[in-house]
């Protein structure tokens, strides 16, 4: 099935988080081949098409599919047209990755889950965070015999978008779900692992604005809490987790670490991890180091994480999120604004 | 019952921690007079007496306040020790100051809360965070009319110490809380108000450590939440609170603020606070400052914060946790090892 | 001259720095399209052709400039190479923009200033730094009105490599001047303004690693230093400049600015900048800016700075450098190794 | 000529920096007894006997000395009269401590260092940055056999004032250079050595504030530079200082420390030192360590560091620069304003 030279990659959706950090990703990967490059917005396509002059382009994703040619499919739209595109690709035999959220329902996406099982093909969904050069570098602190088992966390994940509610969904609270909640959930997971049970509280704020409070006992015992909220002046994240061999490793946005406990007796010494000053490129936030992943699985015959699979997860526990949110009568305007 | 010149004072406990930041505290500030020192540890007694010269020294607190003379009463011990010393300077109409934790149980607190109220006398709990330079400069920005109101915070409090029960408790997790979930909790409320309802969840590092998360939701509707644990290798705390006008303020330990959000249209500019590069004494952490207004109050016969009464808000949470956290099975090791 | 589409472009050197961050750059700006590539070297070569389809490929430069069809040439290579490509590329009415350094001397660079002048082509040098995005806050912030002139400046510049002599210089001196210290220097004029005087002093580290500072003053009146070394065991940087109505702005490394002096009254407060969370791609170290501020020069038919011309001044400065450094009989290893 | 027990301390100076930070730093230090207090400011003498009740107290230093008593003299006035207190201390065996500047001269201080030596007295002036907790903390880095030998270092030091002349001495030059370029000067050797040669450049800001660049060379073959200015919002400091193997140590105030360099094959990962977030006192700043460091020669017959030998050498550094800046015609503005 996979072509001794090239992957041959179909592109859906070349809109601008396509543009700015998808398509150059895919540009960048050697082994890759974009051939096909699909929009129903023709400036974005024509604009795709002149940075990927051999590609055959597309308005729609079925025509894309149905020629056939290609091996992977990425996929950048909205929910709605990932699941359809995930489908008809899993249908078809193609190998499929789409940025988040997956669907919009959990049904949706046991769905999918289940076919790429029966399939096995590989599938991929875009929680670049935790693929970040920073966020791998935590997970190396966390993951040393040294650090011990970590027994606890705390996150807070600032967003200044979307505010209401988008992608047609009528639940301001859903969307929210599905824009942010999934990617601070997904990350949370990628460094305690799974999670047992989560009790959320969330508050509305002006103009269609949410603050969440999430927290979370781990499968493994550990506790953790996560403060998502739509409600800033523009993204930015922090993570603080303690091992029990009484080490701490902080993650201040996708730039600084700080690691204290694992340096012996020099009191108040810690480490700390810098980017590289002159670091160029779409490393850093996790988009290439993604997609090259996934493109390593796919060769390779294995999976790459999160799979669908493992979203199903994060989707259950969106879905404990918004039960108990909505039961609380003062919250019900957060869900259906 | 206030002489025209300095406040006559009596030093109840003359310890590590007296020694350290309480008497170098008194000893700076103008209007204030030591003039008497009780500890029935001889060597630390005779350390105090050695820098308050003019000072009557004392074994045992009674003996102190039978003979009279103070105006006001500092207290740095055990919680029983508070919680005695508290009550007979109350009943005698003395002034009293009380290092956390004033108590043991909420019923002693609340008497003493009862007896304060009754007398009008002036009481003080010693929650230093909330009075030490960074938290008032962050007060300063949250109050600004364009932050706009608070509609979340996250806040970790990371400590390495004490480890197990303490104080002869029998319990390490009413040690924990008595030791640091205390002056978290009232760092939250100083930030955001009064809580309404707390939901917590704990567990157990190895050596009697332990982690706990506790997600508020306060009175003004916001939520919250706090990750307070004991196994980690020193002292640290960050805390971030978002308002509902797009502003995020962040402290970071007790020297960096930063804040975003009010200045603009420049994009991804913020404003940072930090400490005088010289800075010496005992303002930094709060010490000097909360006997400062503790004395005002004295003079000005007004109250200063947190009362006796402000301080039962925090146990009556201090209970809600702890019954939360006990009828889970397997924490029953947290609440009696 | 131009045609009424896109700039078409030939891209002398694709080799790893041009791969990494020239060619992506190259890609991602619109109007342009690259439609000649040229290396020596087969696998650059190679790889080159695969990234951009429709690109003749050259092993010689000759070759391509004799062939024609470009409007403008990007030169990365050695500074002999950059030298006879610059040349060449002017004498057939090419524009071309080198990566530093231009040339070996500074014979050479007036040479090709003077042509250039007399051409009227535009002429680029790579000072990326001084085009990445923290540089250019720095700038808007120090042109601020309410800065004042700069009066002093301090700067560090440390990073840990080339060793010893590279581009068959037989000058380890030489070597480092025309690898670092022109960054350095043209990035203080960059900020600072012309230079009037240069004092140097340097030493020798272990394994041809030097330490240079450099001591200067501004046309303007005002005072800076500079302290350049390849004996780091890593790049980095950070530049002050104190204006002289008592504002300082700091550039740490290329991620954060901060800077004092311009909030009123709020002491101890200062602004801060941060780059996006998630910014991917080739601004944030100036290599996609300039090449766009290169190209909208070619279109617009202006200049771009900084010109040949401008970098003329910096090989005279390095040239009094080097005199200076040379004519103390400790250092003569240095010049010579 | 030492008492058994506690050394018995006249304190000549009780002004605003007398009362922040040397009284209670001496009130704070175990073994040592204030026994005189001395200041002609009536307001200023009547606190400081508040504060040591035990004290005599006098309007002029010699009555302070004639009465006899004192084991060691405490000064914090001008330089002027600190030279007439050391002369008269070292003439009647005292040993004394003074506050920078010592003089006003580097005749007077070096007649103070010749009187010193012959008497075999303690000396000691007050250059607490040398002292600072993060300074000490930075030396050991440097002393670290890892480290390797400093080869360069790059310094900045930012002040607000003083701005024009002070303590009449008719040179804005001269007044700042002993307000400030000392300090400067003093830290640069105490991490590197001593120096060799200085050359010097300075400009006048708006008010009379002065900016100056100074290069130095020390007797190690390493270099370095440091950028001194009054015309900063507030005081801040910074340097650097590189190691022949490839390590780097930066001081950022008085409370960041970081390193990079000695952790082995980590890429990126450096070291860092942050101050105890509780941290109180006046240990940071260095003002209790000197004078601890001073009390401990005294008591164990020996000298502490600098000296007034050790001054001696910054005065004469000061002279260098004062002769540079002044034979410029364009500065001659700076020295005579």
């Amino acid at each position: 099935m996979m072509p001794s030279s090239r992957v041959r990659v179909g592109v859906v959706g070349c809109g601008e988080h396509s543009a700015e950090s998808l398509l150059p990703s895919l540009w960048a990967l050697p082994s890759v081949q974009v051939v096909a490059v699909c929009d129903n917005v023709e400036i974005a396509l024509k604009r795709a098409a002149e940075k990927f002059p051999e590609a055959h382009t597309y308005v729609d994703f079925r025509g894309l599919l149905d020629v056939g040619g290609v091996d992977a499919i990425i996929a950048a739209a909205s929910p709605q047209v990932h699941h359809e595109v995930a489908l008809a690709s899993l249908q078809r035999g193609i190998h499929v990755f789409v940025e988040k959220p997956p669907t919009v329902t959990t049904v949706e996406l046991a769905n999918l889950a289940s076919l790429a099982k029966r399939t096995g093909l590989v599938t991929g969904v875009g929680h670049n965070l935790r693929h970040a050069t920073a966020s791998l570098e935590l997970q190396k602190c966390i993951a040393h015999e040294s650090f011990g088992s970590p027994i606890c966390m705390d996150m807070w994940y600032f967003a200044s978008k979307p505010v209401g509610d988008r992608w047609g969904l009528k639940s301001a609270l859903r969307s929210f779900l599905l824009s942010h909640a999934n990617h601070a959930l997904d990350l949370m997971a990628f460094h305690m692992g799974s999670v047992e049970s989560i009790t959320a509280l969330a508050t509305q704020g002006p103009q269609g604005t949410i603050a969440m409070s999430a927290q979370l006992e781990f499968k493994s015992g550990a506790v953790g809490n996560v403060l998502v909220t739509t409600c800033a002046p523009h993204f930015s994240l922090s993570l603080s987790v303690v091992g029990d061999q009484r080490t701490v490793a902080h993650m201040d946005g996708l730039r600084g670490l700080s690691q204290y406990g694992r340096l012996g007796d020099q009191k108040r010494w810690g480490r700390k991890w810098t980017e590289r000053t002159l670091d160029s490129g779409f490393e850093h936030a996790g988009y290439q180091t993604e997609l090259e992943l996934f493109f390593d699985a796919v060769r390779g015959h294995r999976q790459m994480h999160p799979t669908f699979e493992d979203e199903l997860a994060v989707y259950r526990l969106m879905d404990d999120i918004e039960r108990q949110v909505s039961s609380r009568a003062e919250m019900s305007g957060v869900t259906s604004r």
